[in-house]
């Protein structure tokens, strides 16, 4: 059977990196964008940090277009979270970051898609199931830019620039089970946050097109009995 | 009678300028924050196009406290607009530019409602029609900046962060007739483009307290019998 064809923007955090192993595990052939390397994906494209997007494109399609012109699914798993009013002294700095990984990591995903994205092609983006719901003003910067990336998946799920085939879905998790997240709720109860392997695994069924939710959709997910549920908004 | 104080973030622009006119026209004492200055106001913080807002907050928040810190009205008239699909070259080019534009000007108008704005206070920020009705693929980077604007209006209608006694207001502006939108399609029939100096008296009237919508209201501009309609949505 021939392998399928995977690009992970974010592939090295703590979600992406799970992408990559499941996938991987799962036959896949995976190119990793991110700022570190992951030496499980097929090929790394590592972007610095200092230098913005546009600055590193050229190299970005180079790359990407050695690799495949064909790809079965992109997947977006970078994102950033930051507590913080609108009122703080940071604003602006935080929102320049979170900017970056979760707006421009999202219009990254859906730029390469549309030039390099097969037809039944599965495109993920990763949304926030806080912000989803309503305004997140103890996080501002945070809920502009996932507010970005879900108009984003609006826009790119019409279609008008990937195939018409393809399938645009948005993932709004709910809280993620990763050391970031351990670190600043320790004492928190842990049973209902989500394992990011087990977000891999329903991906990567969604990817390989079992029980594929329809284009457009926004899956909040939630952690119930050892088995993450997809819920539709 | 005592003068009311406001604030315009792009009060140098073909709608922010009739703002700043028809407001001092009503006695309004105004400060223009814009990367161009406008003579009309009484005192303008003129930003450098080069540098990040980080970069001159400082500035920002001395001469704006110095200029008053209990504002009657903060508006936002900044924003750009452009073609260009996701696919495009000059994507991430566009999105900074616009991302500064339309996103980064009304976080700062909000930023500053947030220290400066006082009771009974009347924050106004431009989003756009086309995008709140619907995706627009045709003009991406715009679309995603403005849906940002749209989510920031939602988040400070909240009043976390100002006057439990404030109003804040998001206009929708179909077609505004100034001269880029001339250049741009000369051949149109203008009779149903919004006169920026209308908008600017339905702002004053609201800024005054006349008729003033409801807080979280999202108000489509159109222009029928030469009068500026809104719709809220």
């Amino acid at each position: 059977m021939k392998s399928k064809i995977g690009l992970v923007v974010g592939g090295s955090g703590s979600l992406g990196s799970q992408v990559v192993s499941v996938f991987k595990r799962n036959g896949w052939k995976i190119l990793n964008i991110d700022v570190n390397q992951n030496d499980k994906a097929d090929v790394n494209i590592q972007l610095s940090k200092e230098k913005k997007i546009q600055d590193q494109i050229s190299l970005i399609h180079e790359t990407t277009k050695s690799f495949s012109t064909n790809f079965d699914s992109i997947i977006c798993t970078a994102g950033g979270f930051d507590m913080g009013s609108i009122r703080e002294a940071t604003l602006f700095e935080k929102y320049e970051r979170l900017d970056k990984m979760n707006a421009q990591s999202a219009l990254l995903a859906g730029h390469l898609a549309a030039h390099y994205l097969g037809e039944q092609g599965f495109i993920c983006l990763t949304g926030a199931a806080s912000v989803f719901e309503g305004p997140t003003n103890y996080a501002f910067a945070y809920g502009i830019t996932k507010s970005a990336t879900h108009a984003l998946a609006l826009h790119l799920s019409e279609r008008t620039d990937i195939p018409a085939s393809s399938t645009v879905c948005t993932i709004l998790p709910t809280m993620i089970d990763n050391e970031a997240n351990r670190q600043a709720m320790p004492n928190d109860d842990k049973s209902s946050w989500l394992p990011p392997e087990k977000i891999a695994e329903l991906l990567k069924a969604w990817a390989e097109g079992e029980n594929r939710p329809q284009n457009g959709s926004f899956a909040k997910l939630s952690y119930k009995n050892q088995c993450v549920i997809p819920e539709f908004l």
